[in-house]
């Protein structure tokens, strides 16, 4: 069975990252056929589009999706993606890896962030002069869906037992109560532990002592802020990967951006992309290639070579062969 | 002149803390009046109502209030007696303080919270069986109050030349747009240094690095959880003191809650609640007895006694009394 894959580096580093987690999924016997396309700031400046329609329709018709990272266009771009996947869920894990310098290197937390609504519904309108509003929108039924994935992913895990709801229900008493009673419901149907916080004491919380978490299920900002506070904690964006998980599709990328400072000089560390590439394996059903590239990343970051951002003065390449000789 | 001092204890800890604040305040050379009023979850048990008539309308005339937690009922207690004192800022210092174990130390930040709007306007609706909104507003006239106070708050400090945006304007266009674009404007004109940052990226950058920022002016929200998170760096809720000022009064609380689990046995931490107070003080205009209250809190925290959230085993009163040797 061949898998389709859209890849869309986008810009910056993203040119380098993504390739080298094409040439890493290359290696493994597995039959991928790779289908490039554009995205991001560049194309703009070409055509006047961040997001071209065929790479949007190839996302829609892909059966997974690697993205690399997009500059001032990121929204324009990522938004619509995740659509074009129908992505529901962002799967947002924020561990400390070896090698980083991290201030809470405990943290070992996995974000399940609705992915479709909440204010990014956007819906925003200039009323008058004085007044803009923007309408939040949570839905029923974009909350059992979350929550009955949020279910499975931990009945599917060795790992996490139970999960945390993250919410504001005290002040959004409507839209956040929904949100927080309906996966609570859904969950104690499936027989699944929970329990909850306040999104502010989530925040203190998690930095005072981060091991008291594991799973957390949140709304679509509460997920963006939260989960790069955590990404804070465990020493920065770069080592993060990310899923946004449709019902037929998916699209993986690295939580990290552009980094415009060192693109084009072949230093990228391409871990973050290579680990996201690592989820997608895992999504498409080859659990033992995922764990085979996660250890192979690992232990790369682990022994070397590394990337400047590391320490090391090792190029991009140098680091993707390095994985690709430990698989 | 004489001013006239709300006091609501509320539930908790409040009903140690703000009577120690109140005798602080007793041994200095101005003339207050205090009235106290009750407000929280033992007084909705009594009357079925959180926050009674009176207690609203004396916090919307006193000159000044001293709050001191309120539990289950916070909500209803908190945002409508904001509202009774015409707050359009919350002023939330955070930093460390000698003897608190901070995970940053060298934390030392000042949110202004726009107080009024955002999410906290509260129109929320169930459309549908399936569909709830909430409706978030941000005008241009609280974002320009804001972005005033902002400017004398710097203009007014030895400290402090310049604030940072914090939003999410590449999601949130048109309202979080409206809210940037005005405090810039208004500090462009008063000639106030300004930046911004996305409110997910200020998470991970405060947590990597809290002395790349000083002042941070931001929507209701943001500011919430990010000035929670800005806590959990210093070591928790424990010694923050907050502010809510409005054009005529102001309301000062200390940002811990009610503490059931220490409540009524005279262990409480009044150092948050005092330095709410000093924060009056200054307000009221009385600059010198303010930094006299911060230093004898401060000298106290550094030399005993402490309670024994700080490892002491001195109590509510013998840290009172020691702060108030020390003026
Ligand atoms: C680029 C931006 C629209 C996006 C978001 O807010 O979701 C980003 O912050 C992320 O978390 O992937
Ligand atoms: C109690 C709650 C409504 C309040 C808020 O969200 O503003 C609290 O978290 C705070 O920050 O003072």
């Amino acid at each position: 069975m061949t898998h389709e894959i859209a890849v869309i580096p986008g810009d910056g580093i993203g040119q380098e990252v993504t390739p080298a987690a094409v040439e890493v999924l290359e290696t493994l016997d597995i039959d991928f056929e790779f289908i490039e396309a554009e995205a991001g700031d560049a194309v703009k400046e070409e055509t006047g589009e961040a997001l071209p329609q065929e790479t949007y329709d190839l996302a829609a018709s892909a059966d997974a999706t690697l993205f690399g990272a997009a500059g001032e266009t990121a929204a324009d771009v990522i938004l619509p993606l995740r659509e074009a996947v129908d992505s529901f869920v962002n799967v947002r894990p924020a561990k400390a890896y070896p090698g980083i310098d991290a201030v809470r290197p405990e943290t070992d937390l996995v974000f399940l962030r609705e992915n479709t609504e909440g204010v990014y519904s956007g819906h925003e309108d200039r009323l008058t002069d004085d007044v803009s509003t923007l309408t939040r929108v949570v839905t029923e039924s974009a909350s059992e869906r979350l929550a009955e994935f949020a279910c499975d992913y931990v009945a599917n895990s060795d790992k996490h037992d139970s999960f945390t709801i993250v919410h504001k229900a005290n002040v959004m008493r409507e839209t956040d109560g929904l949100f927080r009673d309906t996966v609570k419901s859904v969950a104690d149907e499936q027989g699944v532990d929970t329990d909850e916080v306040l999104m502010d004491a989530f925040a203190t919380r998690v930095c005072l002592d981060p091991d008291q978490f594991d799973v957390v299920v949140c709304p679509n900002l509460a997920g963006d802020v939260l989960s790069d506070l955590a990404a804070g904690l465990v020493g920065g964006l770069g080592l993060l990967p990310s899923a946004n998980i449709g019902p037929e599709r998916a699209l993986f990328e690295p939580v990290h951006g552009t980094a415009p400072d060192i693109a084009g000089e072949s230093v990228a560390n391409p871990a973050a992309k290579i680990i996201s590439a690592a989820m997608m394996l895992e999504y498409l059903g080859y659990e033992e290639e995922s764990e085979a590239v996660n250890a192979a990343v690992e232990a790369t970051l682990a022994e070397g070579p590394r990337t400047p951002d590391l320490g090391g003065d090792a190029s991009t390449e140098d680091v993707t062969a390095a994985v690709i000789d430990r698989l």
